[in-house]
């Protein structure tokens, strides 16, 4: 049974994935589709790359995964598939598979023209449901990906600059690149980088780590974890340390080995 | 594989929904069950009716749209199931399916009355559960529309006084009857009746368009767009215009031709 | 076909209970997952336990209950799975099943000990990731629970102390349980002990009931009703009862009969 995930920044309160998830059923009626999140802040693809890197790889082989934070939908942006040798991406062409482009292995690229495989009447503001939720639920049904459009090189997509942390002779330096519904600060420092102890001061706060589980941590205080997406995170142990700290992504972080 | 839609206010806080979906699951295994969305306001009739509207015609033949947006839950309205050319319509006769008795071709409408097809212990508060929730289940199992209970003549049904926009002779006077999670501001009047130009004054600001995509706005400028639902909508570009120009759903606008 | 729900602290913005979703589709494609609630308040083992009591059972028999809200996750706190009569529940053993644990016929329990049934990399924040979605996928493709780990006493579970209402003389001495969406005050006090007629004083607010319908309720008044999670709740009509009283969770509360 294929499946289909949704990424989006359409937020809960509208329809809007409903309604995607209404015309790819109309296309195929045997896909499980899987909501990601629809609560990418508006317009934020540096937080949409982050968070689909964090997922897909979960999934089984072959899931297509359609991502749709589109400022610029209707205009020349361009909407593509990208076939990798595990997994499917469908989207806009601005940036927001970034990170899969580093990590997979990409067979093909491919422009979506072919208006057959879409609604037949296309909103100048919602291809979401127009293009890419058909398109998906043709790929569903085993259309083949070059039957989509045209063909072109990767080199050629859209990709973001994204912050990579800096070695230093003393450990790292960083940024804050993501905050979790926990307040959980998520920094951009690879888990695998961090030896056995770790310490460093961000804003007014002194931090050490990492500990083995947020339990061990002191109560109130910022400490250090591995995190589960793979990047150092600092928290607070059933606290929130976004609040704790008034902290935004971005912010930079510098942490010492020792 | 049949499909049921929910369509609430029952918010994301709750299990509501989740309960709903135990239950129809627990009389017909075989379903797909697809949330349209639980964030309509509490209680706000218009809007549910808005926004099934801008949806339902999206699913599959047959699909199963079930609303429960229910002030009067438990008193003398109607629980009711319409049956039109494509579809199934489960809720309250309290007028959200007002614009789809304009839309769709009805066949047969029917007070749910046997209560066979109901949880055994109905509560006084939540017909979702205990009524909704399971004839929508039965009714995908197969069970006919006409088992559920007494038929009764459509123009008998419950109707809301919906706002239409009136045509002037230099354009359109409407309203804002719905804003979507970008701020986007949807009037009444309809996208088929712009012409090439328009022009306005919305609040404060002049407003022109309509534009052929977002990103072909003037930065921060309010610009009007032909929206997906089918009713022109005013926006600024990665801006929220609601917020921008402090408005309310019921605000008037008019719009110029040229 | 099998069925698993998720009921969490994760909110709906990061894509926690996707990526779960995506692990149990990975091991059982066939499964049904449906969401309870992703949104009890961070850490609130009391509230998931209420909640999760008032849904379980108005699912399938043999549904796979998996509730994750762990901030012990990575201490020593056991991750658990519970037999019952009917279903299966698949958590840390933190005291969510605490009401679960009063009602249902318990058959066996066990320690989740065998690492084979896990993702093979186990981060130290994520059980709800790395360990609970592929027991429950696993379950669900019908490895047997004793094959998970190892059988414990029930009478060694953590339980919660959680707050019964007292009897009086002249009626019962509760609190406030829970507040939902609509901002209803749902009260520890079962609507099986209320009287044909009640009445009370909460805060500053005279109430009466229970009515027989929200539309009952005199407008802007508060008002008892027998609640459909089986406790008695003060409410508003159209309106919002926990704004209007100040309301929190844990407030007492005193109901006289007459």
């Amino acid at each position: 049974m294929p499946i289909i995930t949704l990424t989006t920044d359409f937020g809960n309160d509208d329809p809007f994935d409903g309604v995607m998830k209404g015309v790819i059923l109309n296309i195929c009626s045997k896909v499980k589709i899987v909501d990601l999140t629809h609560n990418i802040s508006p317009q934020d693809i540096y937080q949409a790359n982050f968070l689909l890197n964090s997922c897909y790889q979960y999934f089984p082989k072959k899931t297509i995964h359609v991502c749709v934070v589109d400022p610029g939908v209707g205009s020349l942006r361009k909407p593509i598939l990208i076939e990798t040798k595990n997994y499917y991406f469908i989207g806009p062409d601005n940036g927001l598979f970034t990170a899969i482009l580093e990590k997979e292995n990409i067979q093909n690229v491919y422009e979506l023209t072919e208006r057959k495989y879409w609604l037949k009447k296309v909103s100048q503001t919602f291809h979401g449901r127009d293009i890419f939720a058909p398109v998906a639920g043709h790929l569903a049904n085993g259309i083949k990906p070059r039957q989509f459009g045209r063909k072109f090189k990767k080199e050629n997509l859209v990709t973001l600059l994204t912050n990579k942390p800096i070695k230093t002779k003393i450990g790292y330096k960083g940024i804050i690149q993501y905050i979790d519904h926990f307040g959980n600060l998520i920094t951009n420092i690879p888990n695998d980088g961090l030896p056995l102890t770790i310490s460093g001061n961000f804003k007014k706060h002194s931090f050490k780590g990492p500990v083995s589980s947020f339990a061990k941590a002191i109560l109130k205080q910022l400490t250090a974890i591995k995190g589960s997406s793979g990047y150092m995170e600092l928290f607070i142990f059933k606290g929130n340390a976004a609040k704790y700290t008034h902290t935004n992504v971005g912010e930079k972080i510098e942490v010492k080995f020792k």
